[in-house]
């Protein structure tokens, strides 16, 4: 007899595990399942079809080879029976069987599986505020919200569009809003930064100062109260406790939850936060229950914990694995470690494994270092500087993230953090990160490249051999020179870019240039700490080892003035 | 008493060393020396010199903040001693002593050491033919060659080029005399495939089109017997046995040899190569001599062997290597993989690890799998197929190597071989790649990554599910259909894309599009192997599993047509 694999959920995980098993047995009965109408789209790419940038819907659903994945292309390409529109209503463990329901007409159904796979996805998180069900306030939900959204725009209704949740859906929906529709934008997001837990205080900076630059407000430690509505019933007005912002259109994008009730009433092991608990197969607590997707908990390889992680990448690796176990391959699927990137404008910034603050936050002993460094030859015509910062943990050495921002119109930046993500994910160390052999020419990168050198200053640091201040606390003291009056700006750049800032911050900017320091350094005045000033940290630190031998106090601006530039402050001479 | 440091050679490893040294040992007494006047230079970047991109020598010695390395920099900004123009000419290691010459003077002086560092380099190869003296006849071996090469195209001597030698330097130069210059250029390889043992036959090919394309000639398998010179004594023919070709200018670019004399007349352990030999902290058989950079034999971590390996990025590691040891902190440099990146106009090719040639040549039982995925999501629209090739061991599981081939105008073919590199160099699986995690979002990547899908292709290949004709393989049976009678193109691309072929190729060529396979596979012949083609391999290998499932044999073009059509043909039908 054929053996009956039943799939609930059509987008990613679902397709993915369909089509592996079709290809790993042949003869199976494969029927896949879905409230929807549209299936197996790239729900990734909403943003850019929201921009325009995918001019039709079809194309996020289309193959490589301009292909639709409806239903008939399943049917007839892969030999997948698909049923959509129709809702998985119980599943009946004990007969292994799915009830079904087909949403228009109401019927139901039943259908027989010998293993089942649940892809049943995540849904929106909606702020329970007043106005929440107005029109015009949208999640980025699934291709019907982005066709609708896009038709708002589209119809000339918005002018001004107010996005709550400065996450990467967030800033990605405010580039599409702002690039190709010229939409007055906000972004509300209720932590102090921008996309919280994924980076850092400043590399959110960063992102926030380009998103600025670009026309987008962002409001942080700002949340929306309540949303107000005009005659017709449409979102006219979001208030939050410091400001009201008008807004024809209002976009929530404040994280998913899992999909769990099913697996819930199924009396499968389902997790507090409400994702079904798989094993490394993506087996259920029923043997012969598979789960993929949005919808599972998956292990954080580094924190070790248990957590949903909505991300396509990950869908299709865990459903081939599903798909793999259903044929009877072992296959495992070990957890995550959180790589991502986003484009925002001109500008991508990209991570792997925890930030700081989450490190620390973990019980790591962690650390971080934070550079400047070209990301091709410096003398090679198109070179840009690229912050990365390097956290690890002191006592193991163990390298526990990698952030990166950079332009977004080459792939640098995501070279460096994919090289970092495949070294995490097999627990490397500093050094391991030093000894990195990466690829060098100068159209590409620089002899020592830029991931390598971060690694090196990670190794000083550990050392105690180099001593930083992050770009926070040095921006405190320049708000406030007597909160830490023991500090003295010593500024080793050129005369020229100096200038200005001595002018500006007399007595408390030194300025000695870094090819002359040796032979000056006896002119220091005695009893401060200086805070070493150069572009990138590099020379900074070398000044720090001269200090050092004279037994004076140091401390090295973390990634230089060219990282505070990119956070952006008011006090910069001109 | 102050320790003393003798460093022998200030290009690469050398300055690395020197400086590094000086932070960790602020009180060394620390002297460079250097036959040449000009030190620490880029010498990777002396073809974007050539070619203009960089316009003045002097940037390829300075610091990425606009200083220029020379003897009074590293005297007043770095505390090391520097004597440019003079030649060491003995080593006296029972007196700790080195001998110098100045070279302008012949001034004989002498230089007590507590450690000495060997960083003397390499020198060019030039090939033993008659006329490789003649004025006109280059090696890209320093910045003097570099200025000659540049006045000579300045001053419009130049018309037409040979390049002797089609590996990186070769083909960066043909690069640079073509793209700004406007020079009619040659590249003859005495190998069968450009970049020989660097990448297999596809990518070389892949490369030769492109720089034919640019209106660079490439002559594989062809030497040059003779160069000719005119009555000036200037190089104006070059003879190879194939043809006379017209030049001004002829470049050697044909390996390099390390310069281990002194360490040979010291005594010291050299390979039969010439490579100096060091252990893992680069000491030699001296324990008070290091060497690192060109001229040290170094262990290849795939293979095993140990040979010299003559790359900026390496030097600088070993460099730091050294200086970390003689300050008495432990630290090893474990070897090499061969990681590298070349562009070459508009296309970059990159390669980590070992070729299947090489593999099979190492005797390992080597497989290789080809793929033609996006680099980014298939709907953004500054998308483009990248080539990867995966080789590994079938019995270990062990990956050998990955090659890439792509646009230069991204780090796309970057980002994945930075990544391969990171996993090769840690003796990484095919299921290690498999499980990579790396970034997604649609500007950057696919949600499949084109390097997890190469993994899976492997993953399908090592179990057999998967079985492909390389594409010279393919090509062969395309110059001559008899000599696979049994053979039978099933081109299952879509019908616009397949009418050409089957009008050209008639009986030899089975059109059935992807989508209508499944229910139309009953229309095959008896008795073939079908060779199933479409553009990237993955439909065709999905065709492939069904033909299993029927019991009929066939074989997937690796790459699809993508990779033949990069390759370049002359039977592709209009």
């Amino acid at each position: 007899m054929r053996k009956k694999i039943v799939i609930i959920g059509g987008v990613a995980a679902g397709p993915k595990t369909a089509c592996r098993a079709r290809r790993l047995m042949p003869d199976a009965e494969i029927t896949m399942v879905d409230m929807d109408t549209l299936i197996s789209y790239g729900g990734c790419g909403i943003p850019y079809y929201v921009s325009g940038d995918v001019s039709d819907e079809k194309e996020l659903r289309n193959t490589s080879f301009h292909v639709t994945r409806d239903e008939h292309f399943f049917e007839i390409a892969k030999g997948v029976t698909v049923r959509t529109a129709t809702r998985a209503t119980r599943i009946d463990r004990r007969n292994k069987t799915v009830h079904l329901e087909e949403i228009k007409t109401g019927k139901a159904d039943e259908l027989p599986y010998d293993q089942l796979v649940l892809a049943t996805g995540s849904r929106p998180n909606i702020l329970p505020i007043p106005g929440n069900d107005l029109a015009g306030v949208y999640t980025v939900a699934d291709l019907h919200k982005a066709m609708a959204i896009k038709a708002d725009l589209a119809q000339g209704k918005v002018g001004r569009a107010v996005i709550i949740g400065g996450g990467a859906i967030g800033i990605e929906m405010a580039e599409a809003f702002g690039d190709l529709w010229g939409v007055e934008t906000t972004i509300l997001e209720f932590m102090p930064q921008l996309l919280p837990r994924l980076v850092d205080r400043t590399f959110a900076s960063m992102v926030e100062k380009h998103l600025r630059d670009k026309g987008v407000q962002v409001c942080t430690s700002e949340a929306a109260t309540r949303l107000e509505g005009d005659d017709t019933g449409r979102v006219c007005r979001v208030v939050t406790p410091k400001r009201t912002l008008e807004a024809e259109i209002v976009i929530m994008a404040v994280g998913v939850r899992p999909r769990g009730e099913l697996a819930v009433e199924a009396g499968l092991m389902v997790s507090p936060q409400g994702g079904i608990v798989v094993n490394e197969r993506m087996q259920t607590s029923d043997p012969n229950i598979y789960a993929a997707g949005d919808c599972v908990d998956i292990r954080h390889l580094i924190t070790g914990k248990r957590m949903a992680a909505p991300m396509g990448s990950l869908a299709n690796r865990e459903g081939r694995v599903v798909a793999d176990n259903l044929a009877g391959l072992p296959s495992t699927f070990k957890g995550w470690i959180g790589t991502f990137v986003l484009k925002a404008f001109d500008i991508c910034v990209a991570a792997t494994g925890i930030s700081l603050e989450t490190a620390r936050g973990e019980g790591f002993k962690a650390e971080a270092v934070l550079t400047a460094q070209s990301d091709r030859a410096h003398f090679f015509p198109s070179q840009t500087v690229i912050p990365l910062q390097m956290v690890f943990d002191r006592e193991s050495r163990r390298v526990l993230g990698v952030q990166g921002f950079g332009p977004a119109g080459n792939d640098g930046v995501l070279a460096r953090i994919d090289t970092a993500a495949a070294l995490i994910g097999r627990g490397a160390t500093i050094e391991d990160f030093r000894d990195l052999e990466m690829a060098y020419a100068p159209p590409f990168a620089t002899a020592i490249d830029a991931l390598n050198a971060t690694a090196n200053a990670a190794e000083n640091l550990a050392a105690g051999r180099l001593r930083t201040v992050s770009p926070e606390d040095f921006l405190a003291w320049m708000a406030d020179f007597s909160s830490r009056p023991d500090w003295l700006a010593l500024d080793i750049r050129h005369q020229g870019a100096v200038a200005g800032f001595v002018e500006k911050f007399g007595a408390q900017w030194l300025a000695i240039p870094y090819p002359e320091f040796r032979p000056r350094a006896g002119e220091l005045p005695a009893a401060k700490t200086f805070i070493i000033i150069c572009d990138a940290g590099t020379r900074s630190y070398e000044v720090q080892c001269i200090l050092d031998s004279m037994g004076r106090d140091s401390l090295v601006l973390a990634g230089g003035l060219n990282c505070i530039r990119r956070i952006g402050v008011d006090w910069w001479p001109e």
